[in-house]
């Protein structure tokens, strides 16, 4: 900061990214509300795993930093404003991670963060590749629980997308029980205990 | 932790709270969607906060942990579950912050955070009542943030709930700029500016 122009052009910076991340409430995902009233929009899902790391903290392994994970979870979905949500039971669990998706989240990730003063596009720009590439323990651990969260939705109103796309509990230990397991393992197995009845 | 019995009944208790706050999500606000095309909710507009402290951190005064920050609008507004979202501007300002409100909050802190373990219960209580305080540096810059965005989406939206409520220059300075500027004046400065164009 050199003046007070340079504070203003900053600020018009910032809120241009905040005014743009405000379209991640209308990006529906094929998850409902517990109450299986709704589709959950990408804007309260990021809120809603923020607070399970908050409240789960203790089911993260040693050297886990639950500051960083919170902040991970709150720009984690954030290029989905230019690419929608991508469920992972869709196309028989090969649309998301596929190569197309991930180039478009990559050019989603250019423009969104490239809103930001360069600082703050730099810190959350790295903080977003990290929880993608799923190698830190910060990362792994949030990936679990982007993971934990439609799960228990699922439970809780009745089958959710494992009745819409047919999941079957081959399909829900790969694509889901073993990502969870990896940063949370304790938890994995109390709620896939859960999941039984669902897959019998 | 003894036991996995005791695992258990802890993880039954954390998701029990979690589950329950999923509910956050289907209250309404006054206010719109930057695009104006719907009433945010509370879900939602507790995510967009959390990221705002993560993007205009530097606004903070000196002493200002941001990751308590963000821990604290995560939190701020579950008692809306019970209580529902009481408008600033709405009853002339007179129903937020009135003593029935603040009795009725209480009670729905009880309840909400009473469904946790004993350790999450004490500590995600203790912040809330900081939050609710505003006495801390903390809760200050976040009371600061939760102003800030709804006059942001008023500037986006066309006016929004100044026009509902008819508000005058001189209320949104004593109901919204005071509390802005106690927690983060340059961020009023610049904003107000703003808002010049709406109170002719």
């Amino acid at each position: 900061m050199d003046g007070a122009g340079t504070v203003s052009a900053r600020l018009e910076a910032q809120f241009a990214f905040l005014n743009e991340a405000d379209r991640l409430k209308s990006v529906l995902r094929a998850t409902t509300l517990v109450d299986g009233s709704r589709p959950e929009n990408s804007g309260e899902h990021s809120w809603h795993l923020a607070l399970y790391a908050l409240v789960l903290a203790d089911q993260a392994k040693a050297g886990v930093d639950i500051n960083r994970v919170i902040r991970m979870l709150l720009i984690h979905d954030l290029v989905e404003i230019d690419v929608g949500d991508v469920p992972i039971h869709s196309a028989n669990g090969l649309a998301h991670g596929s190569s197309e998706t991930m180039a478009a989240e990559q050019r989603a990730a250019d423009r969104i963060f490239g809103l930001l003063p360069n600082d703050l596009r730099q810190d959350l720009r790295a903080l977003w590749e990290e929880f993608e590439a799923a190698q830190t323990p910060d990362a792994i651990f949030a990936k679990s629980l982007d993971r934990v969260q439609p799960v228990m939705a699922n439970l809780m109103s009745g089958g959710g997308t494992w009745t819409t796309y047919q999941v079957t509990a081959d399909q829900l230990e790969q694509r889901v029980g073993t990502k969870i397991a990896r940063g949370a393992p304790a938890l994995w197995e109390w709620i896939k205990a859960r999941t039984a009845a669902f897959f019998p």
